[in-house]
């Protein structure tokens, strides 16, 4: 069967096609069992061993009960604390960067509901001190992650109708950051498009 | 009993003497309780506040074992792990703030032997990358307290013969931070003073 733009070109276009879509698959499959704390951590050490920039994630703030001195300063009794600031920050360009990373399974927006009040604070702050501050939101379901700068959450936080940012903020106000191997997700080079051009 | 140089004077500097010293004695007393981290804290509290910089202190990193969840996330088994970066980061005017806090009981060097590689290599990196690093070291038997930038604490633990930097290096290559109330630590004015003067 002929088709009137020509037979081979639509064939090397589903073979494209296919081998993007094998790609995608295995790209997915690799991040399946990776959390996005995970590939920003590897992405992170990635980012510090090129030189290019000095991001850590904040350890999680634990409250101490009990300590076993007799083995070691073994802690036998603790929680774990609310974070009041985010989970990352960093120094890029001699700019202080500061974000905090989330999932959703929502296609349709981001819901507000897992950011807390302090981080909100917190975030309003690296900003009136001239700091780099946003979200990198993983969509899980369309294996799309977004870097948005901080300014629209904390606008949606304080004066959105809704308890949720809609998918399309995110495309439209956002940057599409590139998923890989090595960084696992190019999120400097979306920085480095949003503040530094 | 009289003096060349009148006796008035000599009593008036007497009075004076001892009222710093009184003074001088209180504020003592008043952070014998506390120590250098908790005045830190509380700086920050003060300058977080006060809307001057945004620097937290870093949780200290725990390696969790065991959970109970049964007990709503009790953690039941736990160690310390070695801090691989410093305390403190945060923005101050846009620039990546990076420190780390020693104390000493020495009153002639400081020495080296808790500061980890890591801290170093660390150090390096945020000097690398445009931020603005150093240490604060209190001299307890002096009641001194010193921001000195990390470029020498790098220096003196890679090429120093000792493993201790001395006192003078403090006095001559450091700037003395004033103690006081709120901030207990007024050590915002000496990173004004290294580096935005």
């Amino acid at each position: 069967m002929r088709y009137p733009n020509g037979k081979t070109y639509q064939k090397k276009d589903n073979v494209e096609q296919k081998k993007e879509s094998a790609h995608r698959t295995l790209l997915s499959a690799a991040n399946r069992g990776m959390s996005l704390e995970e590939d920003i951590n590897l992405s992170n050490d990635y980012y510090r061993d090129a030189g290019i920039a000095l991001i850590n994630k904040r350890p999680t703030p634990i409250n101490i009960v009990k300590v076993d001195y007799s083995k070691g300063a073994r802690i036998t009794d603790a929680y774990f604390e609310k974070q009041s600031t985010t989970d990352y920050n960093g120094v890029y360009k001699g700019r202080y960067i500061d974000f905090e990373a989330k999932n959703t399974k929502s296609t349709t927006s981001f819901p507000l509901s897992n950011i807390s009040e302090h981080q909100i604070v917190h975030l309003k702050n690296v900003l009136k001190h001239g700091g780099i501050a946003f979200f990198i939101i993983s969509f899980q379901m369309k294996d799309e992650i977004y870097l948005l700068d901080a300014s629209f959450v904390i606008d949606f936080y304080e004066h959105g109708k809704r308890k949720s940012i809609p998918y399309e903020v995110f495309t439209k106000e956002g940057i599409l950051i590139k998923q890989d191997y090595s960084p696992r997700l190019h999120y400097l080079d979306a920085v480095e498009a949003l503040y530094f051009k």
